[in-house]
């Protein structure tokens, strides 16, 4: 079973996953799973994966079978398992669990090659109704603290598969970046009792300088201390802390912004890999008026990579203000999608 | 010139570094500046680099000319620039400041192709003491409060030439990394009155899991909560909160453990890109009994990337315990160089 060990200085919660297979030997050589010419996330393949968690599909077709637009199963390599207790125990002086979660896969279209810059505006509704739905479903198991959810598009983000899929993962721990967010957000609620993302959205379309386009109910702009070249932040203009309080008609609109920004980022950087992750509220957290959720895009770039881990120091190579000025200067009706080479 | 620009949120500084030349266009083609023929760190091509800072050079030879065996320069494109001041200031609800700092390279030897694990202890011991000079240096000058040492080898691990050499950034923040473990050991040591890190060193001897080697002076071992396959801690058994405060012979000693450790990684995982980072005391801080100097290795193994940083969330598919019993089974009598093809 995976296990669960937290950071006796710095009280990071880390994922031993050894189930993941990654043996001392598979290093050596840059096997690639992902190249295989059968893809397990094609029409026809369903019985490759696991069996499905839920699906879109035509009125009179199987579970498990064709006839689907959107299917979403368990990770055939799951980094956490759904089956156990959680038993957190000391082991001498750390602390360890066991690998207790959930970790999905939305498989977003049927088509193979048909990428999230690609999708009508209602298919990529569709992906984040989805994301909705499981949330719904998966904020009910009370070992639950935190559902993650997040894309990795092509190799060099981390993708294995070239299929377009996104990924859930539901933790018992709320993830370090997030309990950062949240506390210096209460830090400045505490100071100003007003919420810093609101305050943030404020500052960007005043200043102007940073913002790549202002939506109706959603702003896209570069973090004034943005930590890698063209990282975008999607963000709701009213607040809401989480993903789950937007009205229905809402998850339509941020999927136009959403493929709005992928297309900018398409173009500008001619098909780049990259990450986007979605930062809500945690599942009993009460952090509703101090915190804001929003979606954070991250082209993947630039290579120095291992220092940043180790330092938790960045160097931005592109000022976000220009890199704002080239996504604003694209114009999307000419979108024509790059082909990719590989994952 | 470059900005220092702090995140409103979590409250991290970013360098922003537009001078290092990367503009929204030069993303697309990866164009490898490495690649050239001419290695400016090579004897002879003195001319091509900034003016040595330092040098352990032949009695008879002239500065910025051959006759060296170990040179410092100031780095080419430099991440911070050394003059001018701070001037910590805001921009609306932001805070940014100068790019002040030093961005050095150590060339850690005259040889093109002779990497760490190639050189004898003595070399070694000529790099880690340059640390120890430059540090004392650059100490004193007050605009500073930390002083980065890392090296990145290989490509995928950030370097971008194959001549073997190290940076130094001293720069005007304490790296978030570094608050983090000392606040973490802080807290540690309120509640025990004993330092974290060495009850860690006396938990991982008894334990004997994670051990790779327990040196006289100092131990390597993987962490309990590794986030990445075979990520290797070296500390020095003694409490000691800077790398400055080790005696003149522990230099020997660190370094004939530092390329024990390195010549392990080289052998096990067929000479891997990597990153090591010097974690040790920030220069006015007060930590001395709670804070212990320590050496990160981090063997650049697995791709999943962006979704780490974007989180704070690792997923280790190698468990510490197996990259341990590994890396000890090594017979480093029997250490061959394999050739990297690259950089």
């Amino acid at each position: 079973m995976p296990e669960l060990r937290k950071d006796p200085i710095i009280g990071r919660w880390v994922i031993i996953s050894a189930e993941r297979g990654r043996r001392p030997s598979s290093f050596g050589s840059a096997g690639r799973s992902g190249e295989a010419a059968m893809c397990p996330f094609c029409p026809g393949n369903e019985r490759e994966t696991p069996p499905e968690i839920m699906a879109y599909r035509e009125p009179d077709s199987e579970p498990n079978g064709p006839g689907w637009r959107l299917r979403v199963i368990s990770n055939k390599y799951p980094a956490l398992v759904i089956e156990g207790d959680i038993e957190r125990e000391p082991v001498g002086m750390y602390d360890r669990m066991h690998g207790i979660g959930a970790h999905e896969v939305i498989i977003e279209t049927s088509r193979h090659a048909h990428d999230m810059v690609e999708m009508t505006v209602d298919e990529v509704r569709d992906v984040l109704w989805t994301y909705r739905e499981r949330m719904i479903d998966l904020e009910r198991d009370s070992r639950f603290k935190y559902i993650m959810i997040f894309k990795n598009y092509g190799e060099a983000a981390g993708a294995s598969l070239e299929h377009s899929h996104s990924q859930l993962i539901a933790t018992p721990i709320v993830p370090k970046r997030i309990t950062e967010k949240i506390s210096g957000a209460e830090r400045y609620y505490r100071f100003k009792e007003r919420c810093v993302f609101c305050d943030i959205i404020r500052h960007e379309i005043t200043a102007d300088e940073r913002v790549i386009r202002d939506y109706d109910a959603f702003v896209a702009f570069e973090p004034f201390a943005s930590r890698f070249p063209f990282e975008t932040c999607v963000i709701p203009k009213s607040h809401q802390s989480s993903f789950l309080e937007m009205s229905e008609d809402e998850y339509l609109t941020l999927a136009g912004c959403l493929r709005d920004v992928l297309q900018r980022i398409h173009m500008s950087l001619n098909n780049p890999p990259y990450n986007f992750i979605l930062c809500t509220r945690p599942i009993s957290d009460e952090c509703h008026e101090h915190f804001h959720w929003h979606l954070e895009i991250i082209p993947k770039l630039t290579k120095v990579a291992g220092f940043e881990w180790g330092s938790g120091f960045y160097i931005n190579p592109t000022r976000p203000e220009e890199a704002a000025a080239y996504m604003r200067s694209i114009d999307t009706a000419e979108f024509r999608p790059v082909q990719r080479t590989g994952i």
